[in-house]
C-alpha cells in the first residue's frame, strides 16, 4: 500500500493497529478541530490513511466511484490534517481537520444540516456556497 | 419495526429520509452536545432509531451481538438524544447527546483516546473508570 521512495512510514504503525472491514475500508469522522464541529463522514482504506499521514491532506475512498480522492481535489475544499485519531477497538477514524469552506457538496459547512424536531426533518443550517461554486456534485 | 399503540410515529419521517445499508443498518456518530467531544461510533437500524427518538435514550444495533441494545443498559453509562441529525445523503447520523460519565467500554470518556503522533499510535486522555467499574465489557 506504500508508494516506493520512502513514504507510508509515518503510517505503518498506525495501519497496523487498524481493523479494516471485509472491503478493506473503515468510516472516518472529521471534525473541525478548533470549533468541534462535526463535518461530515466519509470512509477509508489502507492507502487513503497512508496518502493522509503522509501528505497532510486528508484523502478519502469514494465507494460510489471505487477510487481514491483527495478531500477538495476538483472543488478546492481541503481538509488539512491537524490530527488522526483510532477508537478503541479501531475501527473508526476520528479525523480532526482545518476544512476549507465547507465540507458539504451540497455547499453546506456541514453534511449534518438537517435534524428531527418533533417528528419532522427540517433544515437547521442555510447553504455558504452554491454546488455550482463547488465545480459540481463531485466536488464533495 | 414500531410497537402497537402509536409508538414510532415520531420515526416515521426520519426513517423514510434514510438510506440503510445491505445489511439494514448506518453508522451514528454521537457527540457531547455541548462540549462538541465526538464520543463513539456505533450502528443503528430501524428500530433503534425508533426507539431512540420515541424515549429519547440512544439505542444502537449491535454487530456482534447481532441484538439491539440501549446505551448503559448494563454499564449505566446512558446517552440521552438532545437532537438526531442526518447527512446530506442520509447514509449517516450524528447524534448530539448527553453522556452519562463515559462512553467508552474502556472507561475513558470517549473512545477516540489514542492518536497519531510522529509515526507511533499514542494515548492522549486517561480512563476515568476502570473497565470493572462498568461492570465488564459488554457495556459498551
Amino acid at each position: 500500500m506504500t508508494e516506493a521512495g520512502g513514504t507510508g512510514d509515518r503510517a505503518a504503525a498506525v495501519i497496523a493497529a487498524l481493523r479494516f472491514d471485509k472491503d478493506g475500508l473503515l468510516p472516518a469522522v472529521a471534525q473541525q478541530h478548533d470549533t468541534g464541529e462535526v463535518l461530515m463522514l466519509a470512509w477509508m482504506n489502507r492507502e487513503a490513511v497512508t496518502r493522509t499521514l503522509d501528505t497532510g491532506h486528508v484523502h478519502y475512498w469514494s465507494r460510489a466511484r471505487n477510487a481514491l480522492w483527495r478531500k477538495g481535489e476538483r472543488s478546492g475544499q481541503e481538509q488539512r490534517l491537524v490530527e488522526l485519531r483510532v477508537d478503541c477497538d479501531g475501527d473508526t477514524l476520528l479525523l480532526r481537520v482545518e476544512q476549507t469552506g465547507v465540507a458539504c457538496h451540497t455547499g453546506q459547512r456541514s453534511c449534518f444540516f438537517r435534524a428531527a424536531h418533533d417528528g419532522a426533518l427540517v433544515t437547521i443550517a442555510e447553504p455558504l456556497m452554491s454546488p455550482g461554486e463547488l465545480y459540481g456534485e463531485s466536488g464533495h
